[in-house]
C-alpha cells in the first residue's frame, strides 16, 4: 500500500537539550535522509523528559505531519519516557518481547556484565508497534503506524540512531514514499574565505534557479572549510543526477584547486588517497596542534598504510632532542618560524624513515603572542626527497581551539597541494 | 505589578533552520539568560517562514509557557512573517511608529544609502506592542504582553539579538520575575556505564523530588563519560546553593572515585590540575589514538607547564626505534598487549625525560581484530618513578571513532587515578 507522505516533523526528547549546554544535532542527519525521500521537514521541536509533554508534542506533530521522528528518551532509566508517551498517544498497553529481552541480556553478557534489572524495561513494546533492533546499544527503536501517519522513535546517541535509521527505517519509509526524490551534491573548498567562494560561485549558481530542473545552492562555512551544497527535487532521479553532476563540474572548474572534494570525502580522506596512490608514508612533528593532525589523518580507516606516526614536540627540548632541531635555529628565529617548521618536518622524516615529513609550530593562545608573532601565528612545512618541499607562515583568527583546528586543516591542505603539485597562493 | 513567571519556550523562525545544514544556536544563549532569571525553558521549536505556522506555534507555546521568545523572521523581505504572526495571535492591527521609521531611515543614511521601500514595513508595530530598538540592524524587536504571558520577538542574527536582549528584554523581564532564580550543578563521572551510575544515584536523587527546595536530576551519557545535572529553582539563591552543594556532596560520596569533577572542569582539566599540583611533566606514546590524548590534554590553556610532548607510534617500527620497545616483546605478546603498553610508557618517559609516561596501544578497527583481541581491545599504561605504575587491558564497544575516544578518556582517567592513588576497579 502506498500513501502520499509529504511532510515530516522531528522531535528531540531530552531535558539536557533544554539547557544552555547542548543542542540537538541528530535532526540535521535526519533532515538530510528524509529530504532524500522527498519528505519536507516542516518543524522541529525539543521537549523535556516529561511523559505528558512528550505525548502532547507527538500528538500535535502527528496532526501536522505525515511522518514524525522522535529521538532520545528510549534508555532504561526513570527519565526515559518516550516509550510510554508513544503508548499513550496510540492508546495501547505494553507487551514484553522475549527475543528483544534475550538480545539485550546477550549484549551485556558479551561485555562480561550482568544486565542491570532496569534494562528489562527496554524489552517492553507498545502493542501494535514494531521494535527496531539496535546493534550499537540496548535501546530498541519503535515503528508505529497510526491515524494515516507514521511515528518513528529512535535512540538519541548518533551511533545508535544512524545505523538503525539506515537499516530499519529507510527501507520501510521508501516503501511508503512514492517516487519523489531529492538529490544533493557537495563541493568542499579550503584556503578561501566564505566571501571569496561566494564571489566565484554566485554568478554561476543563480542561473540554476531558472533552469530545469531547478538547482538550489547553499553556502556553508566551518573553520578552514567552505562548502557549497546543491540540491534538486523531482521524479526522475537519473535526470537530477545528470544536472547536478554538470553543475558540480562547473563549480569545480571555476573554484580551481581550492575545491578539494566533490564526492563527500573529507580533506583527510583526500590526503590519504593521494598518499596511497603515490605509495608514500608520512610522519608529522606537531607543536601547537600536539597530535591533532595525526589524529585527523588516522581517523581514516586503513591509514596505517600511509601513516608511520610522529613526534609531538610541545616543549622546545623535545624539538631539539627528539627531532634534531638545532638549538641555534630556535635561538635565531624563535620556535614559531619557517626554519624551525622545516627542521621539524625534516627531523621527523629522518627519525621515522618516511617519504614525507610535516612540521607544525605555532601560537594557539590565549597567551604566548608577541607583537610580531601574535596569537594565531603558525608555521607549516612539508618536506621529502620526492616532492617540492614547501614552508608557509600563516595567521589564523579565533580562539585556541579554532587556531588549532585551522592549523590542522591548513597542514592537510599543504600536503594535498604538494602531492598534486598545485600552486599554493 | 509582579507576576509569577516560571516557564519559558523558545521558537526559532526560519526555513533555513529546517535544512540539513543549519541548526539554531541562539536558544543556547537565550536559555542561559532565561535560567538566570529563574525561568525554566520547557520547550524549543523551529518553524518555517510561514505566517499561519508561526502564529499557530506562538499560540501553542503561549498556552504552555509564561514567556515565549521568538528569534528571526523580523527582516524586511516577503518571507519575514514573525511581525504579522504576532499581530495575528494578539488579534490586533498595525500602527506605523514614526520615530522607528526615522531611526531606520537614519541608519541607511549613515551608510550613504537610500532606504529601500521594503524596509518601511519594519516600522509597523502591532497595536499594544512595544518596539525594541536594534542598534546593530534595521529589524526592531517586539515586546508584547498578552493573556497573562509575555511574547518577545527578537531578530535572528546573534549580533543583533544579544545586545537587544541585554539592553531591552533583561530589565523588563527582571521586573516581572520576582527574584526567582534557577541554579545548576554538574557531577561528571567516568569508567562506569549509564545504568551503573543510575543504580547508585537514583535512590539518592529521587528523595530530592520531595525535598524543599526540590532538586531535579538529569543523567547524560557520552562516550566514556556519564554526567548528572542537578537544578533547583526558588527565591533564595543562597539557600538553593547550600542545598545543591549538599546534594553534590552526597552523590560524590556515593559514586566514589568514579566522580571526577563537580565544578564543571573536563577530565583533561582535572588531570592538568593534578599534574600542576605535583609539578609533574607528562609525555605520551600513542598508537591507536595517534595523538588524540595529547590533543585533548593540550586543549587546556597553559598545558605547556605539564606536557612535554610525545611519540605517535602508529607503525611497529616506530615503537621499536623511537621508543626502544624490544622487538622480541612485540613478537612474544603482540603489539596490543600490556607489556608493550608498559614499554611504550617507559620508553617515552625516558626519551623525553619526563616524570610520567603514558602508553596506549589498541585495535580501533574496523579491521585488525582477532578472536582473542577483537576490535576495541586497548592496552593502557602509566609509568613513572614517583608513582605506582599501572597497566590495564580494556575492551571498548563501538566503531573506530568511539573506540579511540573511549581510549583517550580511559587514559586520562588512568593518569588521574595514579595521581590521586585511587583504586582502579
Amino acid at each position: 500500500m502506498r500513501r502520499s507522505l509529504r511532510f515530516a516533523e522531528i522531535l528531540a526528547v531530552g531535558s539536557e537539550l533544554l539547557t544552555p549546554f547542548r543542542t540537538d544535532t541528530n535532526s540535521l542527519y535526519l533532515t538530510a535522509r528524509l529530504n532524500e525521500l522527498g519528505l519536507d521537514v516542516r518543524g522541529k521541536s525539543v521537549v523535556a523528559d516529561d511523559r505528558a509533554a512528550v505525548a502532547a508534542a507527538v500528538r500535535a506533530a502527528l496532526a501536522r505531519a505525515d511522518v514524525v521522528v522522535t529521538t532520545g528518551g528510549l534508555g532504561p532509566t526513570d527519565d526515559d519516557v518516550t516509550r510510554e508517551a508513544v503508548a499513550d498517544v496510540a492508546g495501547v498497553a505494553f507487551e514484553e518481547d522475549p527475543a528483544l529481552l534475550a538480545s539485550i541480556e546477550a549484549r551485556f553478557a558479551r561485555r562480561g556484565i550482568r544486565m542491570p534489572s532496569i534494562n528489562a524495561r527496554q524489552a517492553q513494546v507498545p502493542t501494535g508497534a514494531v521494535a527496531l533492533p539496535n546493534p550499537n546499544g540496548t535501546a530498541p527503536g519503535l515503528w508505529c503506524e497510526m491515524g494515516g501517519g507514521v511515528l518513528i522513535a529512535l535512540p538519541g546517541p548518533p551511533r545508535e540512531l544512524k545505523p538503525m535509521f539506515e537499516a530499519h527505517v529507510l527501507p520501510r519509509l521508501r516503501d511508503l514514499c512514492a517516487g519523489a526524490v531529492l538529490r544533493r551534491r557537495t563541493v568542499k573548498t579550503t584556503g578561501r574565505s566564505e566571501s571569496h567562494v561566494e564571489e566565484v560561485a554566485q554568478p554561476i549558481y543563480t542561473t540554476w534557479l531558472q533552469s530545469d530542473p531547478v538547482i538550489s545552492t547553499t553556502i556553508l562555512a566551518a573553520p578552514g572549510q567552505v562548502e557549497l551544497h546543491l540540491s534538486a527535487q523531482g521524479d526522475d532521479a537519473a535526470r537530477l543526477d545528470r544536472a547536478l553532476d554538470a553543475a558540480v563540474q562547473r563549480l569545480h572548474a571555476a573554484l580551481g584547486p581550492a575545491a578539494f572534494s566533490v564526492d563527500g570525502r573529507t580533506l583527510a580522506e583526500v590526503v590519504g588517497g593521494l598518499l596511497q596512490e603515490r605509495q608514500f608514508v608520512l610522519a608529522a612533528a606537531e607543536s601547537c596542534t600536539a597530535g591533532l593532525l595525526l589524529g585527523a589523518l588516522t581517523e581514516v580507516a586503513g591509514s596505517s598504510a600511509w601513516i608511520a606516526g610522529g613526534v609531538v614536540a610541545y616543549a622546545n627540548d623535545v624539538k631539539v632532542q627528539a627531532l634534531d632541531v638545532p638549538v641555534e635555529l630556535i635561538a635565531a628565529h624563535g620556535a614559531v618560524s619557517e626554519p624551525v617548521a622545516q627542521a621539524m618536518a625534516e627531523g621527523v622524516r629522518r627519525q621515522l624513515k618516511t617519504d614525507l615529513g610535516v612540521g607544525i609550530t605555532g601560537i594557539a593562545g590565549p597567551t604566548g603572542g608577541t607583537e610580531s608573532k601574535p596569537v594565531g601565528t603558525v608555521a607549516l612545512a612539508v618536506s621529502g626527497p620526492g616532492v617540492r618541499s614547501v614552508v608557509r607562515m600563516v595567521r589564523f583568527p579565533g580562539d585556541r581551539a579554532m587556531v588549532r583546528q585551522m592549523a590542522v586543516q591548513a597542514a592537510l591542505d599543504l600536503i594535498r597541494r604538494v602531492l598534486t603539485d598545485a600552486d599554493y597562493n
